[in-house]
């Protein structure tokens, strides 16, 4: 029996969890895996006022450096989130020649590579799976389900509450507050969303995925990213009319040696399958070679999901040998991969005017496009109104980001259009 | 560098791709996983008539024992398939010390776990990715993904070929035997396409997936199967006006110490992600505690999906250390779970009856289905026509396969009743 003991630092939503998944599955991880997962000291700031219940030989503390100083702790397991001191606990206890577990997806987006490269050194071994997608195993399939495989592009829809609010407002047209407020009362967003709905957290989990997939380290800073907060039910409305779904996703794409990494509300086929992935739900899709488009999905999000993660992780410490190497494979592309800026990177786009509605106003404004060499594949006008602004709705063919913002830049100018032009990019998923 | 000599046994549609793919590979694996893979001999009984080229320094051989004996080949890779002689090169290569890397659904459905234990006497390893789902990682996803969780039920499309004609009978309104007809222009079926059709291959990976999740090795003969070879193309269309899709669906599901594992054409709601996995693309959907449902897509055939998963099994050998016992986990279940016999499996069914157009007739057939408790949820009949026989569509409520049974024996002698009544069982995902 392998008896390994745990340090587990952050008994929040999803610390708490994992110590009742560990309970729970005690005698089955036994059984099947021949080993037994001991929680010896558990540390959280306000630990007192959290109270845990059931932890018999489980000893509390408020200091993590008590869990660092333990020679007979294997694994910490951080559960805390965010930078600091995420950062110099992970490093600390791969310095003691700890093992790792953490669902810290900021830590591994803005320092994997150090990380990886330390716990190389120390031979230890890092665990990250809960980082991306919770409990859904991405990282695993990307790193070890599809070895040997090169990858050619990665959507994601990778932040459940984003997934939720767009779903609402998609299923039950209510406007973005309705569906954000539904998200907050249902538990699955926090009262602070911004991280969420801002795209931050998507443009942490897209960092990775892009470092495993291509092994290309992007600085997060430099990741496209625009969040949910403006899309309006209008915009959802007309993109159902057209057989379109809206999905916060998460691309990234390599193409010879350029790279492309954003996060932005897209506008995909509603018969594509990724499209059908609504409520909390996470999904990859993945466009590997030689494999093909390879999909995964499942709950993202919530307390067991992420403690599910760790447990995986837990689990898969033990069953794999003392020498494994797969958990953070340290591999950059030796040549230069190089990250396209957002103006360059070429999408269809959904474009939405508010104009109003006189013989001449569509011909100025293709005019527009078609002089910053914007094609246009369909153009609907919703409804007919001679005093008020009538929404038109364009779909453009590829142009690139830099020559769109020129036209709207000219667009938004004119008189006859009443309202910032709205404009979502499309992609092609097939 | 780890330089790790292979033995490959069986030069095929497979084998020849993997042949392929580790060339194409070689510099990348290098890189990536310190790796360098080296087929020292390559066995095909007519390897001559085969004659592969571009293999520098490979031995060939007609003597699968020529590379049992190699005391310098480290792993095993076979890809003959069938029962014989795949059972004895596995053992023999075990028993040598050699690890393995299979393919063979039909010998680790029927012999799985005397292979792992003898695996694990010989502190040897044997790895099987391919062998259900072929490179889609769905047997990582169950034993190491998804660790720690425990599963009610697995949903898969598992066939490729299968898949291409349910497909291709929905979407351009063919018949049975002209769908097979194509999917052997594309080469997506055999020219006897019998394992495939008549719902052989599901089972054996059906036994597989059965045995991971659930801890019990069930014999092949005693999942219930049944083929797509009699779906009818009026059918198909009844089905998509009720708003479901059908597809060849490999069942498990655990209920407390009751066990279900079975094969059949099944209907389920358009609305359901499975609804969408189309043409020759694979799937399962995974009802996991506590991670909730799991769905995982991908090309689950063809030459190069086969040698993807085979060249995951062999990176995933180098990098997951000398003692890892992932791969094949010999876990049962120590109280024992009973196989349910399909008489006793309750599904709710579509059913088709061919009855004379005359007042009177629905009242004998619900009379009869009421008799056997079978309750009825829609009925619809689908023309008039006072001469010929009409299709009348019922869809039931939860029955049991024995109930259904008898009613279907007594409605089939009606004199009103023109041919044999149809069932097709319907399956709530959600």
């Amino acid at each position: 029996m392998n008896k390994i003991n745990l340090g587990l630092i952050g008994y929040g939503v999803v610390g708490s969890g994992l110590v009742k998944l560990l309970a729970k599955r005690k005698s089955y991880i036994k059984n099947k895996f021949n080993a037994e997962f001991v929680l010896k000291t558990l540390c959280d700031r306000s630990i007192e006022a959290k109270n845990p219940q059931g932890l018999l030989g489980t000893a509390l503390t408020t200091k993590y450096q008590d869990i660092l100083d333990d020679p007979q702790i294997h694994i910490v397991i951080e559960l805390i989130g965010g930078m600091n001191p995420a950062r110099e606990i992970v490093r600390g206890a791969l310095s003691k020649g700890k093992h790792v577990v953490t669902a810290n997806k900021e830590l591994i987006a803005n320092n994997g590579i150090e990380l990886f490269q330390l716990a190389k050194e120390k031979k230890c071994r890092l665990y990250y799976e809960s980082s991306v997608g919770a409990g859904v195993p991405v990282i695993k399939t990307i790193t070890e389900g599809l070895a040997g495989n090169k990858f050619s592009s990665i959507y994601g829809i990778i932040n459940g509450t984003c997934n939720f609010i767009l779903s609402e407002m998609t299923q039950n047209n209510v406007s973005f507050n309705q569906a954000l407020e539904e998200a907050q009362k249902r538990g699955f967003a926090e009262s602070d969303p911004s991280l969420d709905v801002n795209g931050i957290d998507s443009v942490h989990k897209l960092a990775i995925l892009t470092y495993l997939a291509f092994g290309k380290a992007i600085n997060v800073k430099d990741i496209y990213r625009e969040g949910i907060t403006h899309i309006s039910h209008d915009d959802i409305e007309y993109a159902t009319s057209l057989n379109l779904a809206i999905k916060l996703l998460a691309i990234a794409k390599k193409e010879e040696k350029k790279i492309e990494a954003r996060v932005h509300p897209t506008l995909i086929s509603k018969d594509h399958p990724l499209a059908s992935i609504n409520s909390i739900y996470n999904a990859v899709y993945i466009k590997a070679d030689p494999l093909g488009n390879i999909l995964l999905s499942g709950e993202g999000a919530g307390q067991m999901s992420a403690a599910s993660g760790v447990v995986s992780d837990l689990i898969n410490f033990v069953a794999s040998g003392q020498d494994a190497t797969l958990a953070c494979n340290i591999y950059s592309e030796a040549t230069g991969l190089e990250l396209q800026p957002i103006d360059q990177v070429n999408t269809k786009f959904y474009l939405r005017f508010m104009v109003i509605d006189k013989p001449g106003v569509l011909s100025i404004i293709t005019g527009i496009l078609g002089k910053n060499n914007i094609g246009i594949n369909s153009v609907t006008q919703r409804a007919h109104n001679r005093m008020a602004a009538v929404p038109v709705i364009m779909l453009t063919d590829y142009t690139s980001g830099h020559m769109l913002r020129l036209a709207l830049d000219e667009i938004n100018q004119l008189q006859v259009v009443k309202s910032k032009p709205v404009a979502i990019r499309m992609e092609k998923l097939w």
